[in-house]
């Protein structure tokens, strides 16, 4: 019989009966029935009852065992009564009867509770992650990582891609967020950087011809943290060559749509190939964002027509002076109050717009001031233009065209929120796509990229020298799944003539662009196949697939939100010898800081000083 | 028709014949026979040949382009004179009439031509990486790198193992390899070190009851670097629970043998299921080494009995003084001349020992000075005892028993390659096992843990309890592949009184036990599984599978040997602002070292500094 056991917990049915059997777990639950005990014993895989009666030599130490100890059982299997037969179980109509038992490892007090979903402080879940870790929620989110991982791989794989590492010791970029740095030993002054992302280096794999690259990659960003950040992160990073942007999304939606239908849970999912390619314009007009919640049912129009000489002198003014009338239907809000509306326009104020606006409709009546100045003639063709109906009503949302949108965008949310009008039980994927390649920046009066410089333009060279600069858009996108940003992407910019091109329309001269990217267009001058890509977030897939708002769930030894991993120690105070080897020094805020923390610190769990490493590169010779 | 490309170009073949196709790809290789041109079109799969003639509007184009331009083709597909077939390429019965062209990046002078296996400096080839990894052998290794990994991971699923990442951000540990530190800017004065290899959040995993743990684990160590060594390198990191020693060994040995079955090219593989399990002090007497070539026939014998009392008074003196005579034959050696034997003695004083005795025998005649102090009565007595014929020539290592070891085993190395003897084609893998838990420290005067501290000693408590501590073994293990260990690995001491015991006979008491590892031993006291693993290398396992001595050549963009990327320009210099976020300050040499690159230096090609990122994280807003 093996040292451990026949079995896994989550193995034993009524064909096992009478079986004798050995399984290994934690007691993951004790009750006692008046000389009879009855352990739940837990391993990865399930959970099976143990009985120990008083015959039992196991039954004195089960009742001294604390929860959560490591138990070895040797027992009999046997088919529970009728009544205590648990369908929920996979073991569940069996239990099997203690005759022997060995403590593998005896637990003291727990700093929580394993068999229960009560909450626990964050820092307590942190640094006793471990003990966390057994919980079932976070077991099933940690599990459920790694089968998206997996399966994320092998949808990659089954479209031609290959895996490859890209190096974690990188290159620190001037701009951009920020890098973490690490100093160079052998290079005294010099730093690398953890990578905020492969991109350079999934460019450089097309230019070396590799044709499909992705990677799980963990990147990297020392910015500060919420709920949806962590200092790394991983994504699924992929890069094409020799495709249009029809390409990427035809190859990438049915990775996408297919992991999330294997691990929704039931929830529908945008089948591949339907995913909607929304124009950025039309999104902001549309949806008042770039990143759409299509589960929401409410679509804003722009109305600026109807008020350019309408009775409501405020919105008549805003639109003689440029901006614009974007209205959201409240649908079937006749038996909402007063209170209701103006609730929303105190919200609007709170969040620091100018406000919300709106009519009301009861039975084809309208209400409110708006429809008041505008008159009901106006108010009705007004609603017959938007296919609006007698009992519903409408907010308005007015001023220049980006704060018109942006509190469009907003109030759409609310309103469907505030109206239960939001879909439940689906992913609604989209593209977000023809992005402007440039746009004008108010402060220095000139023409700038509006999002990646390096992105193709739309209609390449010929557009550049013929179409004003801000009519370009760029082949350039994003995926977005139930209002949640997943990646940009873009179909890349291989020739530098274009680049410089498009630079020299922003005002940045050859020399300058030679100067700042001489090594990615050197490299796009000895032979550069046409390549685009994008860059999935995992963490945001997994966050949405296990429906956790708190990126902290989804990752196994998570830091918490000053960074810090409280089980470990990290970061923590270093030997002079290592800052003396290292050629850097701490500045006297950061030897001030240390200076007590050094005294009274111990290396807490960093206990493998004097292990002999796994790591082979170490022991040859 | 699309954009780029209807084929690749390793997919036409006769079937295709007559058909319009696409074909983009970098020019190969181009052949003018007197104004038809033969052009090799590239991609990643394979090569196309493209015919343009002066009929076709490509020819000019294509003349006067440059090799590794990027190029569209458009043509027919035609049927080669069956003279010209090449049957070493899948394309190699077609060939393209190119009608039309689009050139798609115009190459300039190459630093490395591609379609050569001319060597190039290695500073060369790593700058210009992106242009060497297109050359046939580098593009080979990293394809193979990549289905290797991919083959483990699905091996390791198969036995039932989950795939979760560790932290890169970890905390320092005051001993073992250096740590490369990564400063915290939120805990001033503090730092983050990357991870040796994740053995802590690998048994910590355990704990947590995950039951069976795989990563292929990036890992970092700033070594001075070799041939075989990165400053970051990749493992198989894994760990199990509920298992004994032999678990591991059958759980892994399938996973070995399968992945160098599957890609050895026909070189044979120890089955799994047949490693060899060869005691540490076996390993040392029969191999003089821990790391044992298989491949090698020869075997180490100790015949210190026959030299108690020899007429060779050397070995008699050595013998008296308590040291040891092992031998290594020299199979037919009988036509070697004297020289022969010479030059090795000469090869092992070189390498620093005191020489390398040894008898020749031609036809039954003994030679050479042991032989005739010992005489041939007792020559022929050992000569019976080690069962060697009348040919054979044996060398002598002798002197104390770790030196005699150690000789004993560059010899048999040395011996067998110079004699030719080592079986090629083949991967011969064991495992060594029963590791002294204990050694005596001559220096110190005292008992001290031999390699790992943290491995479970064999016999548990009662053999601390009852045993002499030198006699001891650890459930701890090497995986050994041709002479290279692919890891270590060992049965983990889980229970903390056996670790308070173990470390108490080696003279430290359990408050300091308690002060360097309270946070591992204050895990185990929460509910830990018995639990092991190990993390064999996986650019060890792909420089094996490649024949490759240079860690380099597995691994897309690796640093040079002073640990720079010269093609992305790192270790760089970095902004005093980023150095003042961080509260560190270069030491006076590293600003004297930096002072003349700042001016100096551009930024080469860290370009994406304005590039709107692929990054979720700094998205949602």
């Amino acid at each position: 019989m093996h040292a451990y056991r026949t079995h896994t917990c989550a193995q034993l049915t009524k064909n096992d009966v009478d079986q004798s059997v050995r399984l290994s777990g934690w007691v993951h639950n004790k009750r006692d029935h008046g000389g009879v005990l009855f352990v739940d014993l837990r391993d990865h895989y399930g959970i099976t009852q143990i009985v120990a009666d008083s015959d039992s030599e196991a039954l004195p130490v089960l009742e001294k065992l604390k929860l959560e100890s490591v138990v070895t059982i040797d027992g009999t299997v046997k088919a529970r009564d009728a009544a205590a037969v648990n369908a929920n179980l996979p073991t569940g109509e069996i239990e099997v009867f203690a005759r022997a038992i060995e403590v593998q490892s005896r637990a003291s007090d727990l700093p929580l509770i394993v068999n229960s979903a009560e909450d626990y402080p964050e820092d307590i879940r942190l640094k006793y992650r471990f003990v966390d870790l057994r919980r079932e929620r976070v077991h099933a989110n940690i599990m459920l990582r790694n089968k998206v991982i997996q399966s994320l791989r092998r949808r990659m794989t089954d479209q031609g891609f290959s895996e490859f590492q890209t190096p974690i010791l990188g290159a620190s970029s001037p701009e951009g967020a920020r890098d973490y740095l690490v100093p160079s030993r052998l290079h005294a002054g010099r730093f690398y950087a953890l990578p905020q992302a492969p991109q350079m280096f999934k460019q450089l794999l097309m230019v070396a011809g590799f044709d499909r690259y992705f990677q799980i990659a963990p990147c990297f960003r020392d910015e500060d943290l919420r709920a949806d950040r962590s200092p790394e992160f991983y994504q699924l990073d992929f890069e094409m060559s020799f495709v249009t942007q029809e390409d990427v999304f035809n190859t990438i939606e049915p990775v996408l749509a297919g992991v999330f239908e294997e691990f929704s849970g039931g929830k529908s999912v945008t089948p591949a190939g339907e995913f909607p390619r929304i124009p950025y314009a039309e999104a902001m007009l549309k949806y008042g964002s770039d990143k759409p919640d299509l589960r929401n049912p409410l679509i804003i129009s722009d109305v600026t027509e109807h008020f350019t000489s309408s009775g409501f002198g405020l919105f008549e003014k805003i639109v003689g002076g440029g901006g614009r009338v974007r209205v959201i239907p409240a649908p079937n809000t006749h038996e909402k109050s007063r209170k209701f509306f103006d609730d929303m326009n105190d919200w609007a104020r709170k969040e620091g717009f100018a406000g919300l606006g709106y009519v009301t409709r009861k039975q084809g009546e309208f209400g409110g001031p708006i429809a008041k100045n505008h008159g009901t003639e106006g108010m009705e063709k007004l609603y017959a233009e938007l296919g609006l109906g007698e009992n519903d009503g409408l907010f308005f949302a007015a001023g220049k065209e980006k704060d018109a949108a942006k509190l469009a965008g907003a109030a759409r949310t609310r309103v469907a929120e505030e109206l239960d009008l939001i879909e439940q039980g689906c992913f609604k994927f989209c593209w977000i796509v023809d992005f402007p390649m440039f746009e004008w920046d108010e402060d220095l009066k000139k023409v700038d990229f509006s999002h990646n410089p390096f992105s193709m333009p739309q209609g390449e060279m010929e557009a550049l020298e013929t179409q004003d600069p801000l009519d370009i858009k760029a082949w350039q996108y994003d995926i977005v799944c139930n209002g949640y940003e997943l990646s940009s992407g873009a179909i890349r910019n291989h020739k530098p003539e274009i680049m410089y091109k498009a630079f020299a329309l922003a005002g940045y001269s050859q020399e300058e662009v030679d100067a700042n990217f001489s090594g990615m267009i050197e490299a796009f001058k000895l032979g550069a196949p046409p390549h685009g890509g994008s860059a999935p977030g995992i963490d945001r897939i997994v966050m949405l697939l296990a429906d956790e708002p708190n990126i902290r769930e989804v990752i196994a030894f998570p830091m918490n939100q000053r960074a810090q991993d409280l089980m470990m120690g990290a970061p923590s105070v270093v030997s002079a010898k290592q800052l003396r080897e290292l050629n850097i020094q701490l500045s006297p805020k950061a030897r001030e800081a240390t200076e007590t923390a050094r005294s009274g610190e111990s290396t807490d769990m960093n206990t493998n000083a004097t292990v002999r490493d796994e790591d082979p590169q170490a022991q040859d010779g």
